[in-house]
């Protein structure tokens, strides 16, 4: 693995190292083939310069990516689509790009997306897919839809790859390029200047290369302090839900995520299997589409009416299953959605948190997956049926966590020869410095077998 | 005027009173012809016992009354609706009712209201209509939806009357019957354990006497104490919004507004009168029944389908505004909500409070307003109109503050000889203390002029 945000900085304030050596080598990362396409837009020059003092910054003067989704001033902020490719430029930058700003990070490019955010496969017809860095066999989807935050941050271009999770766009390409996603409580985080999907599920977030780069990251954009004092392992409860989250694991995933459990019970932690039946409320919550579609359709209505046929024809199709609903099924949903918070809460509460694979499988290779071209409707078919059932496979876990309106962390959970595969430490609102801690202690035990 | 709580509480503390006495007195009061009506249930005997230590509350063991839509544990909570007559029983005190009774006040009954809080009339097709006690002509509306909170303050049978304001709920009835009503911003008192109207929208609130029972009343509603540090008057900036809110005056309201204008000028105020244009964007936002109509659809459509003929006509009509309404639109209108708040901010932002006229008429007769009896479908379409007039003409400037999320407060401003006119105080979202304040300068200026 790449070296982290820490050992970097650490490097500089000991004098090995300069903020502009490390700036100029993830900006030769940024150019090289293999991390291109994670860009939909890379900075030069004179925009790319540390900040006066930088190396006193938190941030240190190092490099960061932007999802194309955030405002930055002066830029049109177009969120992977074409119809807004020329929009009217933004008059200032969304606060979490402020926040890493001010902190000393400096904005590297704005990064590859799936068009306005939609699915965790990380595939957009308007643009070449990055490619996964950590396949080495054939071209793999790198997950989204922050692919390219994803992608510049484990191909070296940049140490903290700012996104958004809306179901898992921040831990479904973490975990399936072996980094580590963040997805804090949503209100600790400004959403401002961040074109939204849903209003009601959006977390501003970002991907690093490891748990404590997360942390750090998290404590600039929430402009909050992530308590360390780790409790002992043999002092935590830790449940490992069995409803749902658990089928149709893939060999390599199933391998990794025993291996947590087998390392954390070896350290003394308590490992329970908990049936967690609360979760079968979940599938009335996200049927016809759930909040993502009526708040996503809210704000593309005007947009979809007169260029819609210029939208990725699989968001299109996802944001207009919003049209139909109405006020009351809403506010039935936002009703609902209370209601199963607090079952999930009686039921987990006794737990410090729980554990979960991220994502059942290792990333799909992009050639089954690809947008439909038009040159043979039977096989754009296929891959269109296919593309929908991955995407709800890879949304199926991390977004329990969205409608909890908890806190989650995915890190990689794989060993050297495998495909990386992440485990996902999760709980409730506002348990962000557990889960963090928790995944912590997790990542240090994980360290020895993954060759660090 | 009676006497008000704070007045009572002295007598009682100087030994001139007990708490039982006062009880006793406020107990015939409720059992009296001019009162009864007030009443959709009275509580006696046992049930009315000052608590242990009543003397050393806030409430002083006092009697407080609570709208039907409280629940109240043990009865069920019919909200002055048929269809939930015999509903399963509350299986405890609304926050609101617990807070009451926990600072010393007893529950003499539950009110009188319009059918499920809808309207600022204060009818209700299944209940007598409790007559406004200002009036000595005809029998005139005590205003609503709070209408038998309001009256039993007036008579005598409580000190505090528990409500909630959702266009204007406690400030009309507090207006027509010549008392104070205070609503408070929304998130300041716990709305739990109240049949809703709009959950956006709806405060928990009281009617009182005086201002300082309002500041008294909140205090305990709301768990906060109220900052009694007024600013001299000469160092106020006061302003009169010109646009609509001024429109329609009848001779009382316009002669009793111009009267508090110029005491507060002769004080020393700076009162500006301001055009306010942001005011014309608000008609869009209650355009088809805005939240009110899309929240209580989503609330009572499982029981309309089963029971729509037991509900008031007038009442069933608006709630089934909100059927058709899309989730989009809805989120459109919590958005251009926002939106308008900014553009409203902006505006009175150099002011420390705005003065509008509550109602702009004085109570008007309740035979012109009277439910549809079929003896004479012409007639019965004549008081339909002039109900639904009416009521539009009641809710225009108390429902300003309720789509601000702001403050206001209703305080009588006619002299002997007047049926009342009320003038409100108001602001936007947690300025209470501020309007608060004023309110209870300009009680003091009005108190030589109204006898007091």
């Amino acid at each position: 693995m790449t070296t982290d945000l820490i050992d970097t900085l650490e490097a500089i304030r000991a004098g090995r190292l300069t903020s502009p050596q490390a700036l100029s080598a993830a900006l030769d990362a940024a150019r090289s083939p293999a991390c291109h396409d994670a860009f939909l837009q890379r900075f030069e020059g004179s925009a790319v310069q540390p900040p006066e003092g930088a190396a006193d910054l938190p941030l240190g003067g190092l490099p960061v990516s932007v999802k194309d989704l955030f405002d930055i001033a002066g830029q049109p902020t177009p969120a992977g689509s074409q119809v807004l490719r020329d929009a009217p430029p933004a008059a200032q930058d969304a606060p979490a790009v402020a926040r890493l700003k001010a902190a000393g990070g400096v904005v590297v490019g704005r990064t590859h997306m799936t068009e306005f955010a939609f699915s965790g496969v990380g595939t957009n017809p308007h643009f070449r897919v990055p490619a996964n860095p950590a396949a080495t066999d054939v071209p793999r989807i790198p997950g989204g839809s922050s692919s390219g935050a994803a992608v510049s941050v484990a191909c070296g271009a940049a140490f903290v790859g700012l996104g958004s999770d809306t179901g898992g766009s921040i831990r479904i390409p973490a975990a399936l390029c072996g980094l580590v996603g963040f997805k804090n409580t949503a209100r600790l985080t400004p959403t401002e200047g961040a074109l939204p999907l849903s209003t009601t599920l959006d977390t501003v977030c970002a991907i690093t290369r490891s748990v404590r780069d997360a942390v750090l990251a998290h404590e600039v954009l929430s402009g909050r302090t992530v308590s360390r004092e780790a409790r002992p392992l043999p002092s935590l409860r830790l449940g490992v839900p069995s409803t749902q989250l658990l089928d149709d694991l893939d060999e390599t995933v199933a391998r990794a995520f025993e291996r947590c459990l087998r390392l954390l019970r070896e350290g003394g932690a308590r490992v329970e299997e908990v049936p967690l039946e609360a979760l079968q409320g979940l599938s009335g919550l996200q049927a016809s589409g759930g909040f993502a579609a009526a708040e996503s359709y809210a704000w593309h209505r005007e947009l979809l009416a007169t260029q819609g046929e210029r939208y990725d024809p699989r968001v299109r199709l996802r944001i207009e299953r919003g049209a139909g609903m109405k006020a009351w099924e809403y506010l039935d949903l936002v009703k609902a959605r209370r209601a199963w918070i607090a079952d999930m809460e009686r039921a987990t509460g006794g737990f410090d948190a729980l554990l979960s694979p991220t994502v059942p499988m290792v990333a799909p290779p992009i050639a089954s997956l690809a947008p439909a071209d038009g040159r043979d409707p039977a096989a754009d078919a296929q891959r269109d049926q296919a593309f929908f059932r991955t995407n709800a496979l890879l949304l199926r876990n991390p977004s329990v966590v969205n409608m909890l309106d908890g806190c989650a962390i995915s890190l990689p959970c794989h060993v050297p020869g495998e495909l990386p595969a992440g485990i996902m430490v999760w709980h409730g609102a506002l348990r962000d410095d557990t889960v963090l801690q928790i995944a912590s202690q997790l990542e240090a035990l994980l360290a020895p077998l993954r060759g660090h």
